[in-house]
């Protein structure tokens, strides 16, 4: 007896919580947990089950397949830990959350490597044997620095996901083209407020009451991707942006790693520019 | 077409979900939203499907029954406004909050009466023509005075709800049997902390950094009703009991008015001592 | 003995605090709360001290006027009811919730008149005894309706306070200006994110994870005036836009009152476009 | 030129800012922030001032001492990092955050050890160079046990706090009053909601719609000493108790570091049984 996920993406039509619980019902499956979500506006079905027995996930998945509206996905996934790579730049807290949630075993991901465009961090990183990839962007164009990161990533197999803890410089299309759907960031402000280049420091002019971060995939357009998790925190006159700064530093650290999660769990669909996540 | 709502409890078993959907699927509905849920510890099966289509609710009712395991239980619903009465004291914002709701039409209810051991709040309720029952305390045993609102509110018809605006004394078994399963309360703590009299006295001496307010369905055990929803505020040494009172009727309020949406919408599964809500 | 509110704005130089201290020492003052809040970046310096003792507000409010650096600015407040207008369009939750408590006397405030461009709220507000002005936009020119608007306001005497509860038009810089600084609206989003029209529309369709309300003042900029409040709720995928905006009433109402309460309170400095908040 | 944090407790009295915004005038001293406030219920009052200046502390404070009434209390301090000790058990998180932060350089304290009952946090705490002493309670009376860390502690000097980073062993009051005002512990429940063991599993079989975490000072009552600061965060029936230990890290984490940075930062004023934080 195992456990599977089972990923469901297809266009919504009569018939096909029927067809697929057929489908379970038949191979013996028990649900432990069922989530489904119909899009009426782009007209779309989303489902997510974790169900337990004894069968051959590809067949499972070849059977669903055949069942759903043309085009529609399936996915039957063993869950297992899942590879990650972490770019960072200086700052501590995400990467350091990260790696705490990591040694406690509490994340299902192996992290292949952490690169940087400084070695500000190697310090922390090397304490938990994790590989450390200086890449510094000095001298270079923009396209050739990320042409060595991207040589570095591709260095490692079966990467799932990319994670941007504070990796404070603007990738190009070719970078996000070649990791699409895997590039997970953390913005620190409650996007789509103040997008773009120090958002405390926008959030303290404007005299905002409330200041937050977002957790988002990255696509071409800045800080415009699908969001993942959002949290705020409440903040006063008395606030610098400074204190901002040190005070959204937890915000931040907490949406990312709660956005990993639900993204290591399989609990996140990509549909247009939204997230639904069960 | 109309819209209904199926409410499924039931031991849990495998197949269910298949046995539901085919039948949702012979009688040609369409499932516009689906919540499931299992409670493993107690083997227990939860689902709330919304679905459209042409059919007879109380044949469906039947078929549903007919497939469910043992014990199981399955209401078709048609969505229309239930009936509801409300007691209150002497405070007017849980009130007020719930008869702004009804005038504007946001509420899946109608208001038969308001029922209070004090004519404060008469002036209040009669803007909005709605009958206002002044049932008197005094001079009168507690179970004579019961007796006496359970005779008025037996007055009326179908009554779906009776909801706790904040009404300041404590029901006898025998009113919580009488309409049992009926009763919706605000308690003006964030339960279970803070149970019985005066919480924001309570918590004020405790010293606590944030309060809350929690709706529950009401039964023998003072405050210890199944919980439906809660939410909280936070608080500084600044403030006194009585402006922890103050803050805390917006909390009361909308959790109540929260809770009540909920019962109305038919979301609520009560089981043991907890809810499930979809 | 009375209560005194002492609110104080002036440029930050060293011995103001001693000076003012002096000032209450002498004239025999109890110092109940004291805020004190001195912007770095700008040089200023923000004071409001409650005070109880028998003094000549005038008087006292001279001599610290003359102790204060050159351009500082000193008002002793008598606490009372304040004069207040509401401007509302159709939706009754905000404007409820204000006549919900005034009704409860909960409000330091006098509603003079309820103004709108519909009469379609007269049916509510008429039940609280406060007139309602219908002034309908149709067939004028936004600035002849604006005129109507302002000859309505200008009937009544000592207006503190024009509080836009879900007022539904863009107002001229000219009616700006001619209430300057008393202009509280309520805004259905997370300021900055989604500025004008159907904030709920473009939040559903960013597909945020949360969303809010603001209570600013107005200036001429369409929903950058300062910032007094903000709250915001949690949403899912789930959630259409109406959802949103269903879910999104219940802040609207609370943050739009807290604002006002703020501001009857005298609890509110505003300096360049921000608030600074006691 | 430096900063000096002045902090003041005493019995209120009329005068107490002037005398003291006196001596701060007569020094030369300029006040970068100043929080006061008065507990009528008691008739106390607590100020907190940052100024800068040239002064010599000592004097400074005995002339504060000399103005108040008696038994008033006036503290002029110099900051600086402080000594601290963390006690931990088995889990990583509380513990890893408190490393992380002071890694980054975040916090105003050395860590001068870690002082477990178990081995099982060694691997995390050597990586940053901290000593890791595991006092074993097997075979131990808790008297005993305890008697080996309170020696284990007074190896080391100027302990300004004991951090209870997840210690999960009850201490008796010889350890307390050891380190009388000096214990910041962590429970894993909004206080005083589930007092004791598993507050989590509570919390589960009580249907809460909220948990929460709550970092107090430790007092001879189990749980029941000064709150610091509380933090929530919503579940729904979903959560088995497990789900809500892991969510629930989050908060206990995000809170012990919140109560500890405010300690540091001399932030806190303990009175009766409740904390005044400025």
């Amino acid at each position: 007896m195992a456990q599977y996920r089972v990923l469901i993406d297809a266009n919504d039509e009569k018939g096909i919580v029927h067809k697929v619980s057929t489908l379970f019902y038949e191979n013996d499956l028990n649900i432990l947990s069922n989530n489904e979500f119909v899009d009426k506006e782009n007209n779309k079905f989303f489902m997510r089950s974790v169900v337990d027995g004894a069968i051959n996930a590809d067949e499972l998945q070849r059977s669903l397949s055949d069942v759903l509206p043309t085009g529609g996905c399936a996915h039957v996934i063993i869950p297992k830990k899942k590879n990650i790579i972490i770019m960072a730049t200086k700052e501590m807290h995400a990467l350091g959350d990260i790696l705490i949630r990591h040694e406690a075993g509490e994340l299902e991901a192996n992290i292949l490597a952490v690169i940087s465009n400084y070695d500000v961090l190697e310090s922390l990183v090397s304490k938990f044997n994790i590989p450390y990839i200086t890449v510094s962007h000095e001298n270079l164009e923009r396209d050739a620095h990320e042409k060595k990161i991207i040589k570095a990533i591709q260095e490692f197999e079966d990467v799932a996901y990319i994670v941007l803890a504070k990796y404070m410089r603007i990738l190009t299309p070719q970078f996000v083209e070649t990791f699409k759907d895997k590039i997970i960031n953390i913005h620190h402000s409650f996007l789509p407020a103040f997008i773009g280049a120090n958002p405390y420091k926008q959030a303290y002019e404007r005299g905002v009451k409330i200041i937050g971060a977002t957790a988002h995939f990255v696509n071409n357009n800045l800080d415009e991707g699908p969001i993942i998790a959002q949290e705020v925190i409440h903040v006063t006159h008395a606030y610098s942006w400074r204190d901002m700064q040190r005070s959204g530093r937890d915000v931040e650290k907490i949406v990312l790693s709660r956005a990993l999660k639900l993204a290591l769990e399989d609990r996140i669909f990509v549909h247009v520019n939204k997230t639904v996540i069960f």
